[in-house]
């Protein structure tokens, strides 16, 4: 953590000789970053009374206001409680080229738990944790983070507040709150230090500003912004370039192995199916309504070979479940908005309210198969993926979303007689183009990142089942059966 | 209206020889509507227990669960209650391309306040006026809108009420207050009836459709779901072209007279414009505090002249407001999932929360603008555009948002100095191109233009402010003033 900044005094004059040029390079600035593949937030936190409105309000007032937008985190809405934590922040990130600033950013909330015994550090720290991989996520995608807190002694405050509490402009702004918190300054001060600590990365590393005088404080803080913003600019004016992937290489042999050993040749006679079909699919429906009923959502993932079934199996699916309770997102190239997004944004948008249920038709997953093989993203990203991807679905079963995630397996030459069917039959034909057979020629490097997949994202909150779909009838009861028992594990636990 | 549809009693076998042709006539449609340049929403509503969510059910396991999602507006979120009542139907709505089931529609929120009172029913009235509003929206906009009553007979009714009862697994379906409806059989039919009569046009008919054998009813609405939508496609063949506009002709010659008559001439000099510039800031500041500690949110509409000083207009004017409470939007070329919708779709996204502020840089008045001019839209778009306009700012004043608009005039020879500045001034290059020059060549053009959307557009709800901008700080200080008295009026008349 770099030490606070900020000299101990500046004079009115030296300030406003100084403003008009820090003005000028922070529109810059908003110009250099309009075309530019990366978004800027910035954290405005600090103590109590250091004048984080104030120096957010400034900075607005320096920048254009139309290239930046700014958030504080108040009350939880309704829509926001009921999803997972971290949706809130998601919902509120800017696209590349423009900028946020975050008022207390995403690290007040955590504070205000204010933890005192063991039970509520436990969270605490597991929330930093969240707090930390968050960041992680973004710069590593190219978004400049500066994270700036405004210090103040205890006798500084002190001063700040009287001073606040005797202009009767300002006076509302001191709360009983506040005196309290000034009495706690050393407890609350060790416990920001440790956030800090913890929250401190290389690539969104805490800057401390001493924020006694206010000018000062000012200066410091737009030069960070743009000592920050140049450097990021400079190290990106050589970007790694997309390289064509060439062979692709197992990272985990035994994820292949067991692709490759699954059995395939299941048999489900029509009136066996029809039998049994039902009965699941009325379990199926008492399930999903015993989850609703308990404010649990349902999220199901389904990937799998061109012509596996996905389709019909979400059919069969969404048959047993009240339509008004579920949506279906069939996952396709993403829209401008979602591209000029980190990747998982455009997941994010859809995660369901309590209750509620979310199919998606291929998923987040894309990004371990079809962008690494065809080399949509570079080797860096979709290789720490796989964390990403098993965080990401992590929060969701925290929070009570039970996830269930199907592969649907199939043998070549079943594909090759499905493909040919297709063609054969006139409203099918719609759905077989030439990009299903330049995916099939890449049979056996897609095997290998579903291999890598199936090792690296199989977790116990979230675990892939495999689903034999040669014969449609039996992947389909089997989809059903297992989603049963998996709904009724999940409200078992609880 | 349509008279009831539906044969008495459609026998099993029949039933089940008709379904797969409609399946996959309905999957046909879905594939006919995936390129197609419009919307489908289809709205199943109907009297108790006349199977509104059976049906809605059944069309989705007809349908491919992919290409269509279904809405059911239960209790308002906080998110929906902070804004006007149409906002939750109008984030609601699929793209073109994509298809909406609604379970009741927007019209059974409407009949839920069961008006008694006159009052009540005044307001009864006032909703369905914007429901029709809403509908004739979207309909002239190209959207198929397919609206489906389930009528049963009070007999029919009361049967269904009792089977339901009788199976353990659908008595939790049957409330209290179905059977209280039930015994109110015939007022509720009267208000229902009078609803459809009201809410029925030419573009978004009501079908009425017998409930009483669930067979024959849906396959009714399945045929006339299939009916509706190939007249639509069959219409939409021959679509109208969009030509380029000739001359542009004054609508309302008086706007273009007033525009005219305006003068420019006005003197502030730097000393006067400091004096009274903190005052006014400080008089803003307290106004947009007091709105926001009363719920009300202030909505900016900034638009002027190439050059007129719209930007420097807004900072000076954030720089008065915390910078927590507001967002700018910059309105340019609209997002490819904004282009996917209805033009207004995209400013009822961005439409404040309660007590706070949205201030647009250029807005929807681009419709009877440059879309005018530059032939974006067809002729009969952005005359029809001047009513909606009106009616969306009517939606939002109703709702108690303040609603604030800024002409910034210029004299043709000050922009002309402008541009000129700004071709010479080092960092103010990027703000000038060849499309400034483009427009300014269209100045008369424009001219007509602006005075037609003043002399349509200004309403005592929602008045046009002209404002003089040759100079600057006159200009800055009037918005100033204007702000702080509409504002300061609009909290009093409450």
């Amino acid at each position: 953590m770099s030490k606070a900044r900020g000299e101990r005094k500046l004079p009115k004059r030296t300030y406003e000789a100084r403003v008009p040029a820090l003005r000028e390079a922070l529109v810059k600035l908003q110009i250099a970053l309009k075309p530019a593949p990366f978004s800027v937030l910035l954290v405005i936190a600090g103590d109590d009374a250091s004048g984080k409105g104030e120096v957010v309000n400034i900075l607005n007032g320096w920048l254009d206001p139309r290239g930046v937008e700014t958030f504080a985190f108040h009350d939880l809405t309704d829509e926001e409680r009921e999803r997972p934590p971290m949706w809130r922040y998601w919902r509120s990130l800017p696209p590349r080229g423009r900028m946020a600033i975050y008022s207390g950013g995403w690290h007040a909330e955590a504070l205000a738990t204010d933890p005192r015994n063991a039970r509520e550090l436990a969270h605490f720290e597991e929330t930093l944790q969240h707090l930390t991989h968050f960041e992680g996520l973004l710069t590593a995608d190219g978004a400049l983070i500066v994270k700036v807190w405004l210090k103040l002694s205890k006798s500084a405050q002190r001063e700040r507040l009287l001073a606040l509490e005797e202009d009767p402009d300002t006076a509302w702004r001191v709360s009983p709150d506040d005196w309290k918190h000034h009495r706690d300054y050393e407890r609350l001060s060790q416990l920001s230090k440790h956030m800090r600590r913890v929250t401190h990365r290389p690539a969104a590393p805490w800057h401390v500003v001493d924020a006694a005088d206010p000018r000062a404080r000012n200066v410091a803080v737009a030069d960070i912004v743009l000592a920050r913003f140049h450097a990021h600019l400079h190290a990106l004016a050589r970007p790694e370039k997309i390289k064509k992937p060439g062979r692709i290489v197992a990272l985990r042999p035994a994820g292949l192995r067991r692709l490759r050993a699954f059995p395939l040749d299941q048999e489900l006679s029509e009136s066996d199916y029809e039998a049994k079909r039902d009965k699941w699919l009325g379990r199926l429906n008492r399930a999903v309504r015993s989850a609703g009923q308990q404010g649990r959502s349902v999220v199901w993932v389904f990937e799998g070979w061109d012509a596996a079934g996905k389709g019909g199996a979400i059919r069969r699916l969404t048959s047993a479940i009240d339509a008004r309770d579920y949506r279906v997102i069939p996952v396709a190239k993403p829209t401008d908005e979602e591209k000029s997004h980190h990747y998982l944004w455009r997941f994010w948008r859809h995660i369901p309210r309590a209750g509620r249920v979310t199919i998606y038709d291929r998923s987040w997953y894309g990004r371990v198969l079809v962008e690494r093989i065809e080399g949509f993203c570079r080797e860096t990203e979709w290789r720490r993926a796989y964390d990403e991807l098993n965080d990401f679905e992590e929060q969701l079963t925290a929070h009570g979303i039970i996830v269930l995630k199907f592969w649907l397996h199939l043998s070549k030459a079943e594909q090759l007689r499905r493909f040919r069917r297709r063609e054969d039959t006139g409203y099918k034909r719609h759905k077989i183009n030439d990009e299903d057979w330049r995916n099939r020629r890449q049979w056996s490097a897609y095997e290998i990142a579903i291999g890598d997949m199936l090792a690296l994202t199989d977790r116990p909150n979230a675990p892939w089942h495999l689903i034999p779909a040669d014969n449609k009838r039996f992947a389909r009861l089997e989809i059903l059966k297992i989603s049963c028992q998996q709904i009724g594990a999940a409200l078992e636990q609880v």
